[in-house]
């Protein structure tokens, strides 16, 4: 009996890892009605290899929010090369979808569930006025927050923690533990970039972060305040939800 | 008698520096039956405050190139401060356009003829697959060029020459000789950045210099050729104009 949601088949399976601008997707998650990432590159896998291809992604990514290291696997009937794969699907992609890599893998990969961690970046810059070659993969802020603060607030999220408190209302997910591998801040020039890596990230959890990472940097919170925060998990006391242009899916790891 | 075109009034001029991505548009310079960045930026002030006003740049930027630092200049009747001027019209402008900076400067400013310098920068990226975070501001290559090559070459450009050889057929400009101050390529993990900043640049210069300094980085031509194509002026022997997207106004300096 097969358990394994989209395998169970002696096909060759194929993991792709897929570079995207999101600026003009509803995300990644296939949806009726809606343009999709997921749909897109599963209508152009299945229209070339005239199969019906489903293709399982690492995780989702919410509407406007870019990825460099999107991870997929699928399983099709073909004897192309799995090195070729990109070199063919990508002239049916739209410019800003593009697989980056395709190997094949074993049947027991799980695009989803074989993932070991997961690394996010989100980009901020600081300018009184919009800059246009930024708009669509940078959170704008008008003024320079306290980077110290930020960074030394940052260690606080470090390890396993229950992040009830970085999870969007609404979510059904009923384990809020995550654990923290890394989480660096960069500041250069007008620029500052925030690099998490963990083991997984609840809905708009890295969002969440880097909005109440921001109001500690802004003094309109404490590190005792995050710790409160991590401790009566209320979604409430953290940050805003930053918006999803400035988030980008760097890597999964395996 | 007045010789300053745009100016002869007694009206405050402004210098404005304006950021904009250049995908969509068909340029700097206004025309009839396109879109350009001049011809928005111009309608806009004149829609706002009711005057009919002509900005003249600091020299006019291609279809599908971008700037981080183009400098027009204007006059009009009014007594807004100029530091306030971005905060009003930038919401006016359209999201790929923005004014970041604006200042009263004298009647005898003029962005194009008080410019002492400009710089540029053009962004080359390597892999085999296309980069969709990239496509609008870089230009892609398959393989990696001989940087040391490149670098080694750039330093011929250094200094006055004629640089006939790097200019576009058809331009009809008589003086071609232009100075090179400085001229920088940086390599890092995937990507080839090329800054040149000189005295001026004959049309699509920067993209045949930049189209030259690859093919002696992939060994099409040599550093001795680099020398007979200055001497001999010819734009036939010298490279091919890489494309428009990976080119930024960077700076004009007055």
């Amino acid at each position: 009996m097969c358990i394994i949601s989209g395998g169970c088949s002696n096909m060759p399976r194929f993991a792709i890892t897929i570079e995207y601008k999101g600026t003009n997707y509803s995300g990644w998650q296939i949806q009726d009605n809606a343009i999709t990432i997921q749909g897109i590159i599963q209508d152009s896998l299945s229209n070339f290899f005239k199969q019906n291809i489903k293709i399982v992604g690492s995780g989702r990514t919410d509407a406007g929010v870019h990825s460099e290291g999107q991870v997929a696997h699928f399983d099709c009937n073909t004897t192309i090369p799995a090195d070729k794969i990109p070199f063919i699907i990508n002239p049916l992609l739209p410019n800003d979808i593009s697989i980056i890599k395709c190997s094949e893998v074993s049947q027991d990969f799980h695009a989803r569930y074989s993932a070991k961690s997961k690394t996010y970046q989100y980009n901020i810059y600081i300018s009184r006025h919009p800059s246009p070659l930024r708009q669509d993969t940078y959170h704008r802020i008008l003024t320079c927050p306290n980077i110290n603060k930020m960074k030394s607030a940052s260690k606080i999220l470090l390890g396993e923690h229950n992040f009830k408190c970085f999870l969007s209302t609404g979510s059904s997910v009923i384990n809020t533990v995550r654990e923290i591998y890394q989480l660096d801040i960069d500041y250069n020039k007008d620029e500052i970039t925030i690099i998490v890596k963990g083991n997984g990230f609840l809905y708009n959890m890295v969002r969440i972060m880097a909005g109440t990472l921001l109001d500690i940097g802004f003094g309109k919170l404490t590190e005792d305040n995050l710790y409160d925060i991590i401790q009566n998990g209320r979604r409430e006391c953290a940050g805003k939800t930053l918006p999803a242009a400035g988030l980008c899916l760097l890597k999964v790891d395996y």
